[in-house]
């Protein structure tokens, strides 16, 4: 750990949802999101700034929705640019949380590491902490716990 | 346990569905219920009031048209209005079941407390009763049957 | 065992779908199906008389598709009705797979009781034989294997 | 194995989606598909030629709307022609991955033979190598990963 957080970024697609995708014929149409993770989100947004990063852009508008109904900003970040995004927004002092291949690259550089219990191994091996519930099971909600506990 | 209970309170979400919400462009359009819970409901309404609680607004009409196909009433509570509705019905007669974070700060007021096996753990930690079962997949069934035994 | 089975009857939710039921703000919308079970009753249905049962009246459409869909007949039949069609089958000749409260309460009337992994546990400890598989994860394949294997 | 593949031919239901399908009254409509699959996919495809087949008739246009989506064509290749389909592009140069009874009778044809954690027994039993991740949640990525180390 670096410096202490004041941004907490959290990837969509595996960490507020299952990382799963329901298609019909005429493509992507829902995603699935869980319980807790919402009552995690308001105990912290006092004391640090909150935003979510999605690399799905198919499936963005549905990510978005969900974001904006708890109150939050999503951004289309691709895996390419996702080192540079962290970078403007002062990587010594982000909490990263992500689930995939490409996240746990970020891992080594931000502040401090978050994956989900059901991440891919490469993101389990690399977090600062992971959390006892899967993705969609409320592994945001113990994310926020465990931030408030740590640093707070 | 304080009086022997007359009302049985169960929250929505995280209960009696999975807790997960479907999501597409447009919001949360779907909820998942599970199997067995109705024939639960059905063998232990005759020994006591069951009444549904939910806090989600935005997926309110989702959880009454479940509640009202098996036949019993929802009403919108609040995280904060929480204890004085079960205050209202008379907390030391209620059976409380519930999943989540603030769920678990109103098992110390009921006369019985009761979690669904895939509750968060402040809930487990906190329940007079945990069921067998994960919410969605017969944990309310598993409540009705438990309340048989040791209350009838 | 009484007699050599000439009929398997096969209930819908919880055994053929995941017993789980998709609700929008209109209703019972969804059902969800699994893997491996069609590939099963190809094997078995030139041995015996496969038919499927449910008791879901307001979801009864979406199950009569499914069954529809793999050439099998659907009945309706309330937990009530259930010993009353299995005896005008001929209990003695009936192999019945089921995954509930109810249903466990057949399985001493039959010939031979089958329970998906996923069952209650009253189904679990009734069953003659219990799959390796959990309902629609192919519960009704392992089935079908093990009848292949026993009978004939 | 027999030579260096130069194929990667996948099955769709059970491998890259859950092998789920959900129904309404009009019958199959939707699929769940997985996260990280496509990250895998795009680590292999400059390697070998990967291609995707479904013995699914009625939920083909779903399975083709994800395929199409990552980039790679798909077949409707029932189990009966599966093994001709295989000799034709070369069967001693494929790597096949699948979950199901009749994929297993194909394993020990291929050059390689690869299945999801959550496949049926008879097909864990003759792959080759069995993925970590169960099918839709990242089996197709942990054999890219794995196909990369072993023969790249």
């Amino acid at each position: 750990m670096k410096n202490i957080p004041n941004h907490f970024v959290i990837d969509v697609d595996g960490v507020l949802s299952t990382g799963q995708f329901i298609y019909d014929e005429t493509g992507k149409v829902y995603k699935i999101f869980g319980p807790h993770d919402s009552d995690g989100l308001k105990m912290l947004k006092e004391k640090l700034t909150i935003s979510f990063i999605s690399a799905d852009k198919k499936g963005f508008e549905i990510s978005l929705k969900r974001v904006s109904d708890m109150g939050f900003n999503l951004d289309l970040v691709s895996e390419d640019e996702r080192e540079d995004y962290l970078a403007k927004i002062g990587i010594d002092e982000v909490i990263f949380m992500g689930d995939g291949y490409y996240d746990a690259k970020c891992f080594d550089l931000v502040s401090y590491s978050i994956a989900p219990a059901s991440a891919r191994k490469e993101a389990l091996e690399s977090a600062d902490f992971v959390t006892q519930s899967n993705a969609g099971e409320g592994a945001v909600m113990d994310a926020c716990i465990h931030i408030l506990e740590k640093f707070f």
